[in-house]
């Protein structure tokens, strides 16, 4: 099958493109290495020494006589990526080209306005070259649980129905985005829905929950093919970026009491869910939602696990609550449905002790390139509210 | 009170400034006369001959003796914005700025990201300088009544209450827009509701009907002051279409078979709306949501009042059924609340026969400037569909 991976020098988009390539799918890449170029914005970098795009490309072709065909361009030109489209009549398009930070989008004006043009703006070029050139293309969109909030009401996948005044409808499920971040993935939902009832486009939505992990099958299987591992304010996410925090003896650092609640998966399970999805694709005008995570862990559950598992390997681990700098609730429900992806085969990948002590192991091996600088919070949601002294 | 109004020189935009100004409010209007470069593009133009921007506001000044201060630029730049902002210190902000148009937006891929990166960019380029220069200023934005599109269950005003599975939370009312431009408006919501709950601004959201009229109670007070009326395929609102359709002898077009139910309002309403919320501002922190039309028709329903009352003028009146260039349910469920701004002390203007044959006389003596080529739509929202012959 001719797979097209946009966002393909990525966390997850390089191992996703290995993955389809070691399948023996035809796949093509595209990137313009704007994530790289944030974390040198920001004085902060991958942990794990990542190769350059075209070295990492050859590197695979070496160990696995595989050919990946990659673009280097901004999926907000919308010419650029036309004639990408155009030129691979990809079957199915794997779109993780975008600014994936929450707290990127809240550092000011001129990040918040970047990241709804490159995501939003790129989404839509993107939408239009499918339809003009290769309207049977599945569209696998990685979206996030972030779209929808803290309801008080269990999270349904993508859909709800909803009983009101003696009539009944299915309808989006109601969004209540998190971060300017998380505003500019709904703004993409409700774009490819609209293009899926207009111009009978196919794509799969999958919200995805917070994904931890260092390595898949395919980048062990070379230090060159090594994927990007972060652990700063900005781009790392909560699991990674405690399991760094107890290698490199920094505090756990919790925002607030710890009691939000959030979906979370291994990186496997992240290439898994998209294989399903690619391999059984949504009906021609269907805008199919899954919700793509494994497990539910609040904040705090997540520290004290990696404070036992790295107990355990002989590190002195502290829990350090930093004042919140999100504007989010700390108590809250949380029950998020997330079924589609197991009816389709799915099979977890859950957070045992072990796990964590594996990640702790890969970390240790790079645990010399760590920024200390770069992981205590400065970005703050609401920059009026005083920044009170930190607990 | 210190009254900003973004798009002032547009068909709303215009009279409203005009409104505030008249009841003695300190007025400052930004635009970039995209809406007229659209329409010079296009190859229409404004039945009624506006005068230049400076023009218009001397003449007012000559007029009423009040001033109007003046910026021209775009709600994109965000600098630009910024300055006018933190110049002038409103404590309302109207927001008409954008591109209205559905079809426009539907015209092609460049159309299509214009539409959202002036509309969804300009709007939150305006929510980070209402943060950062004036938090307590009240934000009434207009939105459309077609960001819900067609539910089958009644439209609420914005949010929605839901029972599901023993919970209950009162959550946005889910959207289902009908063009790239509505989804544009959605996105808006979206950014502004979380910009309400993050940094607790206080905004109201009118989500409009179609509006018609010709004049207000100060366009009319001298022909310089007159505002916009355009009857074009991509700018031109339905009834207004049909008045000038009816006067100039070509059938009224309707799409499809008519069905089509929507709300509409008078622009007279329009202003008394906007004045209503003005004066009566949201709660800091608040997202309001006001549907903001007086009565629902049909598509065809209005073509019949048109030929009816026409006819009574000695015209006469064909209507013709145009394949619709939307996609969209002809037969639908509709029925849209609409109390919360006759709460507020509404009078709503009614549609008879009296007020459509004032449009037509308004209408009559602009006659001569009528583009008739500029009418019948080209558009189609699905171009994959073979156009087949019209009806």
């Amino acid at each position: 099958m001719r797979v097209l991976i946009l966002g393909g020098d990525g966390y997850l988009g390089w191992p996703t493109a290995l993955r389809f390539s070691a399948r023996g799918h035809e796949v093509s890449v595209v990137d313009n290495f704007s994530r790289r170029r944030w974390h040198t914005e920001h004085g902060s970098a991958s942990l794990t020494p990542i190769a350059d795009f075209d070295r990492r490309i050859e590197a695979w072709h070496e160990v696995s006589g595989e050919q990946i065909r990659s673009y280097v361009g901004a999926v907000e030109d919308g010419d650029f990526l036309d004639e990408v489209v155009a030129e691979t009549r990809p079957e199915a398009v794997v779109h993780y080209g975008q600014q994936p930070s929450a707290p990127y989008s809240m550092l000011s004006r001129e990040r918040a306005v970047e990241t709804q043009y490159t995501n939003v703006i790129g989404n839509l070029n993107l939408l239009f070259s499918l339809r003009d050139h290769v309207p049977d293309c599945h569209l696998v969109k990685l979206g996030t649980m972030g779209e929808y909030g803290q309801p008080n009401i269990d999270i349904e996948e993508g859909y709800i129905e909803i009983e009101h005044k003696g009539r009944k409808d299915t309808l989006p499920f109601p969004k209540l985005p998190g971060s300017l971040y998380h505003c500019s993935k709904v703004h993409d939902s409700t774009n490819i829905h609209f293009a899926c009832r207009t111009w009978g486009l196919r794509a799969t939505d999958l919200n995805q929950g917070i994904v931890y992990g260092v390595e898949t099958e395919e980048t062990a299987r070379d230090e060159r093919l090594i994927t990007r591992f972060d652990y700063d304010e900005l781009f790392g996410t909560v699991l990674n970026r405690f399991c760094l925090q107890a290698v490199i003896g920094h505090p756990l650092t919790v925002y607030g009491a710890g009691h939000q609640t959030r979906g979370f998966l291994n990186i496997r399970d992240t290439l898994a869910c998209v294989e399903l999805a690619v391999a059984n694709p949504a009906a021609r005008g269907d805008f199919r939602v899954f919700n793509q995570f494994t497990e539910q862990f609040s904040v705090l559950e997540l520290a004290e696990r990696v404070k036992l598992a790295a107990e355990h390997l002989g590190y002195s681990v502290e829990i350090q609550h930093l004042e919140n700098p999100r504007v989010e609730k700390e108590e809250h429900y949380y029950n998020a449905i997330h079924t589609k992806l197991l009816d389709l085969g799915l099979e977890p990948t859950m957070l045992g002790e072990e796990l964590v002590e594996s990640m702790i192991h890969a970390i240790e091996r790079h645990k010399g390139n760590a920024i200390e600088s770069s992981i205590d919070p400065h970005t703050r949601w609401n920059p009026a509210k005083s920044p009170a002294a930190q607990a």
